[in-house]
């Protein structure tokens, strides 16, 4: 498949990746929503992802997936064998699903994620849905990419959900209570109910799904639809994507830095002290023949 | 505290940041050994960090525990739940515990836990402990930073063992299936047994403990007192030392630089395609006066 080779040309770095980038239709992308989905793990993301992607393509949406995989050996499993269980839209040509690792490739995570969005839309994509475990701070960076961001929570994570609910509106525009079916869900809903002071926003922001019975995934899409309408009138959506841009740019940029910083600071012998050495390191890249 | 006075300076990136760092005695850090602790959420971690710590004060080792909290709202709590914890060693002035998120803070997070590895090192301590959880790029990078690394598991991550297992002698140079009272801990351990062709490493570099009840935890310090000792004698350690300050140094370098990255890239009007607004912006490097 066409798309899946052009995102692997560009997380191997090839040569082609720089004209594919820069030839890819922009209009497409602005057009694209790109919907992020974090949560931690257990909470049914990918079960959710997968149901949200039956009903999208009822809507005869082309739907495109990209998960990122921790880069840990010790759970990198668990979400791929998330990923493996999503693939029942393997044979749908109107579904592609791109998996991507944290770990062992060439290039920023978010730089990788970004370019993977922006084919995924030049190839028709109509929403694009990137699914991430949302733990450590890689990972976050990728939810600032999307235009949306769903919470995907489930009951069980106990004590955690106080501290938990600190700051949980910077990151999450709607708030999913997944297996509703299970002891402590409505406790749950109750308790992500306090974080809004607007009783408003907590009616459209906060609802309940049973992913795995396709149980509130219809209201969650219309919910989503009227966010993302919202967020395009208001302007929010726009500035996302100018922070997406420049996040994105910087990661590039970092990540061309990197190798030249990594070459010199093993070939120069430097301060004992790293942050000392970093100075060194820099004020040789001032000469400006090190770049 | 004085120490924690100190690495809340390199934290906050304040002025005097740079003088401390330099001025710090490095003897202290080189004969210090730093031990990384890594695994899956529930694997037991913070317990065995514990019973290790109790171990090592009987032995009258000053002790060090640097504790990475993720960065995301959601699965914040858990850690920190876990460090109040062990607080119990708040009371004891030779272990000092620092906890550090991932997220929200200036500077790279290798930086920051390096200059606090070397700060908790000068002020006396003769073994640190990093204890992260093993997901998230900037997680492992951290871990990177060890002599020698535990990897925490627990019976219970199901079929998730299988793919985990690829690669793990990679990162970790002992494997402990923790929690080893529970149904599935024997299957665990023969199941990690594979990962083993030599049955002397094997032997070694795998064991069972349960650190709720400090069963084997006096084993698992005679194992980690065997590899350092063997990783200082066959170069490993002073090899893993110069990884380790090159990753520091180069973190301490990305992160000095992106900050004026970020803010060129808001400031100039760049091309629609990131990968190249990226080299655009590495060309106004070039001229030397952006640096």
């Amino acid at each position: 498949r066409a798309i899946g080779r052009a995102v692997s040309l560009v997380e191997d770095n090839a040569p082609e990746a720089a004209t594919l980038l820069e030839g890819l239709d922009r209009t497409r992308f602005d057009q694209a929503l790109v919907l992020g989905i974090t949560g931690p793990p257990g909470a049914g993301k990918s079960t959710l992802t997968g149901a949200l992607t039956r009903r999208l393509r009822r809507a005869e949406k082309r739907v495109g997936i990209i998960g990122i995989d921790p880069s840990s050996p010790v759970t990198g499993g668990a979400l791929l064998g998330d990923r493996i269980r999503m693939m029942n839209h393997a044979l749908d040509p109107d579904v592609v699903v791109r998996s991507m690792a944290t770990r062992g490739r060439l290039g920023g995570i978010c730089a990788a994620a970004g370019a993977a969005m922006r084919i995924l839309a030049a190839g028709g994509c109509e929403i694009i849905l990137i699914e991430t475990v949302g733990i450590g701070q890689s990972e976050m960076d990728i939810i600032r990419l999307a235009d949306l961001t769903l919470m995907v929570l489930a009951p069980g994570f106990g004590d955690d959900i106080q501290a938990m609910k600190a700051g949980i509106l910077e990151v999450a525009d709607l708030l999913v209570v997944n297996k509703a079916d299970l002891p402590g869900a409505d406790k749950l809903l109750l308790d992500l109910a306090t974080v809004f002071t607007d009783a408003a926003e907590r009616d459209l922001r906060l609802l309940e799904t049973t992913a795995g019975e396709n149980k509130g995934v219809a209201t969650l899409l219309e919910r989503i639809t009227l966010l993302a309408e919202r967020c395009r009138k208001d302007g929010t959506l726009a500035a996302r994507r100018r922070n997406a841009h420049a996040l994105e740019t910087v990661d590039w940029a970092l990540e061309m830095l990197r190798p030249r910083l990594t070459e010199l600071a093993e070939q120069v012998e430097h301060a004992p002290d790293p942050r000392l050495a970093a100075e060194q390191l820099l004020a040789r890249f001032k000469t400006g023949t090190e770049i």
